[in-house]
């Protein structure tokens, strides 16, 4: 069986030009791509005319199911056409389940490449002021998912080691467990 | 005093096409360009023809003498240019000492933005085939300075709170520092 090339892409944090130009040739160079939620729409203008436009968007509680889909649905793009760029938000390796791709994809015998990209873990903090480490106040930080799911499954030792390790914290996925993980650092001594 | 705009922007992990479209737009409209040792030279190719060059690398001991060197040179460069690219290895506000750039531009009153960039913390384990976060094995990481000097620093309990914290753990610039870093972290229970 022979498969066209999956480039597992990174599209960056949000605006269009933090996409990297490498990933932006691979768009350019698709015959489809298969694209997320979180993706800026604005990213398929490098799409060339006649490229396939698959959005995958993933919403709430059938995230397992939707995954299984977009695994199958990778190979299956790979067999139909020789370039194929799965289009992820933020980086694909930093809570973007582009591990799990990687590993099927491995698993099927499908030619990959990783195309790394701009995360929301610096560039969204760097948007409001704020370097995720420095000289004088951070040579370290934790990310972590905020999911209020994650946070509940979290031991009271690993609340321990989050208040007392990485000066600087960033929660991704964090709206609805935040009042929860600022009651719980609080109470394990971070000020 | 009026100042031309300066950019901090991020180079990407090595290879010139993990730049983003935003920091070689910057790139191409600069009247100077101010780069460091670990930023790939390939992308001076985007510098316009007269663009004014200056290559501020760091090595070794100078360290402090020369990030206020580059902080006056920073300000001295706005007054005389319309468009300044700060271009820094990686991103700017990630291990990057663009934190610091960026409050002195502040407190000159010297017009900047920030451009993010690909991080090496998840880009060269990516490379490697390794995400550094995965659905069914770690769903937090640690990023942690691993220079031999940072290392010798850290307390009994930050060590702990590093072997204990999130499954996953990145060490920047730990060649040095890497035999120190294992044993640490095997004597406070990590595998």
């Amino acid at each position: 069986m022979a498969y066209g090339k999956v480039y597992l892409a990174g599209a960056g944090p949000g605006e269009a030009s933090l996409v990297t130009v490498k990933a932006a040739e691979a768009l350019k160079e698709a015959d489809c791509i298969i694209y997320d939620l979180l993706v800026n729409k604005e990213l398929l203008k490098y799409a060339r005319p006649g490229a396939e436009l698959l959005f995958v968007g993933k919403k709430g509680g059938k995230e397992t199911i939707a995954q299984e889909r977009i695994n199958r649905l990778l190979v299956s793009m790979a067999k139909k056409h020789g370039t194929v760029v799965r289009l992820k938000g933020g980086d694909p390796f930093v809570f973007g389940r582009g591990g799990e791709e990687a590993e099927l994809l491995k698993i099927a015998g499908v030619p990959f490449e990783i195309i790394p990209g701009v995360t929301s873990l610096a560039a969204v903090p760097a948007y409001a002021g704020i370097p995720v480490t420095h000289r004088d106040f951070s040579s370290s930080l934790a990310v972590v998912s905020g999911h209020a799911d994650a946070v509940k499954k979290k031991s009271a030792k690993q609340w321990r080691a989050l208040a007392e390790g990485p000066p600087t914290l960033v929660f991704l996925m964090a709206r609805r467990g935040l009042a929860e993980i600022t009651k719980k650092l609080i109470k394990n001594g971070k000020s």
